[in-house]
């Protein structure tokens, strides 16, 4: 499922560097790693974690609408997708997967196209009574 | 906000081609792109997507956790991280931003400490009754 | 699990008559009803609702701190707890059920008490780097 | 928006009881209380509670799907109520309220009619690229 290959050797570096990281704490010790303990947990424990991120991306969002500052959002995605990326170790997955998927959609049809075909698709299926 | 600049030039070429889409989209037709019409709808409609993509990263993990295949579980994180890039975009931010911050966090103590610190202040916020 | 006996018999009325109408929908043509379409497409269906509305209470509260009217905040709490009876039903459960494990934490030891052991002892266990 | 008056007298009594128990935590000691404690950090603090549950409550259920035990699926719907719970307290609602929402829909057109109708007015939305 590894899709490295077909991007830039330099591209995702960052994001790259900190899976490596995050990889890395598979055999770390819990008592000393945050997410080795999250890794150490189980499942439960980081999947809590990305419904608890989403919503505070929600609430960060929200207060952005109403004036607050846009630094606590871009905390709050970067945790959200920093617990994502813990989730992906687990599962032997890694951002590089995930952007690949994002380019599949856009190179086989548009991101749009694919995303209004699922729309469309719900639709017809809820809009059929 | 923006810190592209201490990224590489061809680092995450594919999220900020992406990121680049979206933006695009802002001026889009509602009726034809489906990132346009969650953009003229206004934050509630592509923040409900967040909360609802991180529930369906969550099933397909537990799917996983009880055989599944990953595909479905990579589809759904790439699915939650467009929604959120659609909210960057919303309010101003981009990929490359979230990933300045990760970096930021790793480059001044660590992410591992960082999360650590923060699990310790929650733990002390909650622990003292 | 049912402990509807050590509730008043007129109690819960409400709720258990919408119960008794989420039940009988097990059995519903899923072109004419919501309930029984829910059902019948599985729990990933309804359980991505539940996701969905809590994230609706949160941009709805959000929306009333910022001086929105609460009619819109008491709609999304009233969509999360009707999909959570639609979960309950699926899995053979009642919303008697659930009052009752709210009674039997506060009959036991408060529920005060019951969610600051639970606060405690995440404290504790986040805490021992 | 209270309803009370249309339930009859002994209905909901158990979360009538436990909304009074909240409702008095709102003087209480936070160091002492655990809703004094939600209540006294404001709205973020419990919306994100609520987004954790809802999380848990998909989690506890998707284990069931695949053989886990019950009960664990009801502990966490009981937490996603006592946390919505704890946000109507905040903003001067009750689960009577809920409840009253919930009867009107029935009372009016059918929750049926109306949940299909907001589907299909979605389907529509959605549906006309």
């Amino acid at each position: 499922m590894r899709s490295n290959d077909s991007l830039a050797p330099a591209s995702q570096d960052a994001l790259a560097r900190l899976a490596a990281v995050i990889e890395s704490r598979k055999a770390g010790d819990p008592d000393k790693s945050y997410v080795a303990r999250l890794l150490h947990k189980g499942p439960d424990a980081f999947l809590k974690k990305i419904g608890e991120e989403a919503t505070e991306v929600v609430m960060a969002a929200k207060d952005v609408d109403h004036g607050a500052d846009k630094s606590k959002l871009l905390y709050e995605v970067a945790d959200l997708w920093f617990h994502s990326m813990v989730a992906l170790a687990h599962y032997g997955l890694a951002p590089a997967d995930v952007i690949a998927e994002l380019e599949r959609r856009e190179g086989t049809s548009g991101i749009e196209e694919k995303a209004l075909r699922k729309a469309l698709a719900r639709a017809t299926e809820e809009g059929s009574p």
